[in-house]
């Protein structure tokens, strides 16, 4: 056994998932795609079986204090039913296990059921199964999310070819900003407790980050269009680490045009107030759970019918790097500042 | 809202998940079975896809002062495999999340890895997912396993008629006094940190609480002697308590003749060391992970030509109750005194 001791902050949230599943074997026939995307797909005699699933820990994930537990419960299925939408897949079924401590009542348990049975109607869900335990300190919660694709139709992060449109949709850099907010009122809170809390005018951005919407609407939008994504990804980790994961897998560069990339009239707003850049937000910022995908140029036109579709660069030779075009024309590689599940 | 507060803790955990399950719809055409089995049941135009999930817990399921983590990993496979088996279906694929803190080094999650993949081998299975993060405090692991069947072939814990005969693979009361054991050489150990723990003769016992092992050797016999249980589940919490899931859920009741429950000979010896009684070992002493499953009276024949079976007794009407019949001649009524998730 070697007896040096590698530090997990050194290696990194991908490096050590790289590292874990290096001789990862696969041994069903059924088995069409492994760890390393958004999600597992499973061969099933004529459907596929998607599969994701992803672990949620209070103080490392969401804070109790500014977190209502129905939204917990209604984003700890979002969350995951994004990953299936990432795959072009349609969520059917999730499971759900939880640990608490035994400061939660059932009726606060209820509060965060309600919340997961309130996003299992919105999307057409079943619940049907799941653990429930006791926990020594903190709230776990971990879901499993299963769908289904017609054969071979799932989009992995790899299929995306030069010269590809890269489409984002919704708007980027709310959830971020919505944290941001909720940390200040927190601080504030911790220090004045008479003080009432001041989100006016703010209610998109704390919408976002508390209870963010998987884009089952553009997969379905997708899928009546006839448009085949090249490769997708969802934004849960900001745009630059998400686009680099697409370059990464698919072996290509990209350029990404800032002046393309949308925002919601309040997030710019209140990048100002905070002094912070708002594109800063959308490519670093996270959680917010909006679908990047690359398609062929032909399909431009049926596209940008949709408005809740941006077009916002396309894809290079591997060579020209990962890049962002700024406002005034200069090119910045894209660094991958996301979330670090794993900090130092 | 209801203002009182109602403890989680009064409610049990049988009580508790009910609770949650109530009001949960089941949308999708292709449930078969949801939330209250071992497992849940998809359809998937011509197999059924089979899963099931399991949240562990540092310090509530596992103390990682006596559990290698190689061993770890394993059972963190081997009993969500259980799940599978139970429902009389052939494991295919696992997901893992693990949360961990920062004690942890690469090298010891590569042990914890080099268990996961050795279950996987072992049965065949494929790692097909998962996710890693911190943790603010203790080893979080939660797997979830799929599963397949062939169409409405598997098994539920409601399915047992009057008069089927209660079997039981392998033996029972091993990994609760495995536990004991290592509970005492901790207890030792920390009294007198130079003591070296005295584990001769106890092989058995350690290896079938550190390391258990799914039945699917018992799934696989039963479908080569075309033997259909009419009900199953896995033996996690005692065979008490397990006997009146099947009970309940069949509405039933059932005899059981203490003279037939299986034990190993390090079972029986080490009981009497511990001055506790071997059938309740058996009876309450939970993770033995062995199959517990009904079968018609017709399939006696082929049942006792395997070794690994022992029938323990038959179903009865409701109105008997879950008896235990001693070797006295007594009866006495089955009370679950299974692990409790939520202790008071």
């Amino acid at each position: 056994m070697d007896e040096g001791r590698t530090e997990i902050a050194d290696m990194g949230e991908f490096g050590l998932i790289k590292h874990l599943t290096q001789n990862n074997d696969t041994r069903q026939a059924g088995t069409i795609l492994s760890v390393g995307d958004d999600a597992a797909v499973i061969d099933n005699f004529g459907r596929q079986t998607v599969i994701t699933t992803d672990l949620l820990l209070e103080g490392i994930h969401f804070d109790m204090m500014y977190t209502p537990l129905k939204h917990l419960g209604y984003k700890a299925v979002a969350v995951n039913l994004s990953d299936i939408c990432a795959m072009n897949a349609i969520p059917t079924h999730i499971t759900m296990s939880i640990g608490i401590t035994n400061r939660f009542s059932v009726e606060a348990l209820d509060e965060f059921y309600d919340g997961v049975y309130a996003a299992c109607e919105k999307y057409d869900i079943d619940l049907v199964g799941g653990d429930t335990s006791t926990s020594q300190k903190g709230f776990v919660i971990s879901v499993t999310a299963i769908g289904e694709v017609a054969p071979n139709k799932f989009v992995t992060r790899s299929g995306a070819g030069k010269g590809d449109l890269i489409c984002v949709s919704g708007d980027l850099g709310a959830a971020y900003l919505g944290l941001q907010l909720l940390e200040r009122e927190k601080k504030i809170f911790l220090e004045s407790p008479g003080v009432q809390p001041d989100l006016g005018g703010k209610a998109y951005l704390i919408q976002r980050i508390l209870k963010p919407e998987p884009r089952l609407d553009i997969v379905n939008w997708l899928q009546e269009n006839d448009v085949v994504p090249t490769s997708m990804i969802d934004i849960s980790d900001g745009l630059s680490s998400e686009m680099l994961h697409i370059c990464n897998s698919s072996d290509l560069g990209c350029i990404l045009h800032e002046e393309k990339i949308p925002f919601h009239s309040e997030t710019k707003e209140t990048a100002y107030e905070f002094q912070v850049d708002p594109t800063a937000c959308a490519l670093s910022g996270g959680e917010d759970y909006e679908l990047l995908f690359t398609i062929k140029q032909e399909d431009y036109e049926k596209i940008i019918r949709n408005e809740q579709i941006s077009v916002v660069g396309y894809m290079t030779d591997k060579a020209e790097g990962a890049m962002l075009l700024t406002r005034s024309g200069n090119k910045h590689k894209l660094v991958a500042q996301g979330w670090n599940a794993f900090p130092q």
